[in-house]
């Protein structure tokens, strides 16, 4: 048995993704690679490709909260990194779980749309995002589509992310790769504004599970104690060296190489 | 990207441990640590700790094998490997959908209860286990218990074990650890009869996962075009290695390191 305490624990609450590029396997290897053990709990099947997403069944609310509470009866969790939440009434019953832990950082991943372009999430989603899961999330993790989605009635995208502030969310790290400017501008709100911009080189293409990845790197990070801001600058580290190390091993989109730093970081 | 060949494709068939001990987490990162990429298919969702699982739930027989189609179409898959099959009905699906992919090797490992003793598998499974499945298993990888539910007619566990080999198994590897011996012996068989015994230190408790991880880092041995009968051995090494590093992260029984290796081959 090795010595010294165990690693920190992250609930990865997601849907899984038969094709491996992204969904709970993203969030297993990226958990794992910051040296946590991660703690899976499915909300959906997909019928999934490196393409796109043809079908997506949704879990039993149910059935996703006594998956979780079976690991927080057993384990002490350090952090929960939300994913895929299908359905407004899985998200309701994960939002009333995560009101029960309330001293357990959460890091939400407001999934609504494949990489393809299949919507993974139905509409009534976003309600339940905005009025429930932004307000006690740790850091939530929108694309450009998702800020907007999230908040509608703001002016730029700078404004959206301002807005998820403005509900309760203690950080917002806008994803800037589904703009149109010649680098990746990533920034980092948090009340006071912008707290820090981060510019990384666009990449040729794009890739499958990106920000599953991104999320929970960030979650294990902040299982291990970092600052949520610094945390978020290594996770960003950690998808573009994922992403530059990434493999096409289907015949759709190439997926990141996550297992790229476990072996750098021993 | 990185340069040369994608890793070789694992498709991993089992069911969700939201514990991360067991299924398809292990899978996932014993088959990540042999260097392939998981393509994860769930045949179930448990609802499981670290002590024992309350629940399960088979996944629909249709969504399994949409879910391995959309793989097995999209990527060229070099292994497949089984684990829980939690009922007749999901069971007989795969077998349908193994006998159209004739040419890809497969590893069974024929889960029938979970390691706090309770029954995952209905009854009926193993009788398609034995007319359909292990006749076209490259490698099963059975305990003691289960040898014996497989092979209730045989005399001996070693016995048992040929019974496998005659029904069709190219190879089985009989696991000792259940065996009341000072070490723990496991053995592995052809149709000519006991190809090589293994010795393994017995090490103290028991662990949570360490079945899916050994039958798991097989099939990505194999994947790699490991021949058989090395890639056993290997498999063990890393299954022993993993729990040498094991770790206690809820109140059970302590979970396999399987990130030991990904460090160490780098």
């Amino acid at each position: 048995m090795r010595n010294g305490s165990p690693p920190p624990v992250v609930l990865a609450i997601s849907g899984n993704d038969p094709s491996g590029g992204a969904g709970i396997q993203a969030d297993i290897e990226a958990i794992v690679s910051m040296g946590c053990h991660a703690a899976p709990v499915i909300t959906a099947l997909t019928v999934q490709d490196t393409r796109n997403a043809t079908r997506v069944v949704p879990t039993d609310p149910a059935l996703v909260v006594e998956q979780a509470e079976a690991v927080l009866a057993d384990m002490q969790v350090a952090a929960i990194k939300l994913g895929l939440l299908p359905n407004a009434a899985v998200a309701g019953a994960v939002a009333e779980l995560l009101s029960r832990y309330p001293g357990i950082p959460v890091v939400l991943d407001p999934v609504l749309i494949a990489g393809g372009g299949a919507q993974l999430a139905e509409d009534e989603v976003v309600q339940v995002m905005r009025t429930r899961l932004v307000p006690l999330a740790l850091v939530v993790t929108p694309n450009s589509d998702e800020a907007r989605s999230l908040a509608p009635d703001a002016g730029s995208l700078d404004e959206c992310a301002l807005a998820l502030v403005a509900l309760g969310a203690r950080f917002v790290l806008l994803k800037g790769a589904h703009e149109d400017t010649p680098v990746v501008f990533n920034r980092l709100f948090d009340r006071n504004g912008l707290v820090e911009r981060f510019e990384w080189a666009r990449l040729p293409g794009s890739f499958h599970g990106s920000g599953c990845t991104l999320a929970s790197a960030l979650a294990g990070l902040i299982a291990r104690g970092t600052e949520p801001a610094s945390a978020t600058h290594q996770a960003q580290q950690f998808v573009h060296d994922a992403l530059v190390h990434g493999y096409r091993v289907g015949r759709g989109q190439p997926v990141p190489n996550r297992m790229f730093w476990a072996g750098q970081r021993e």
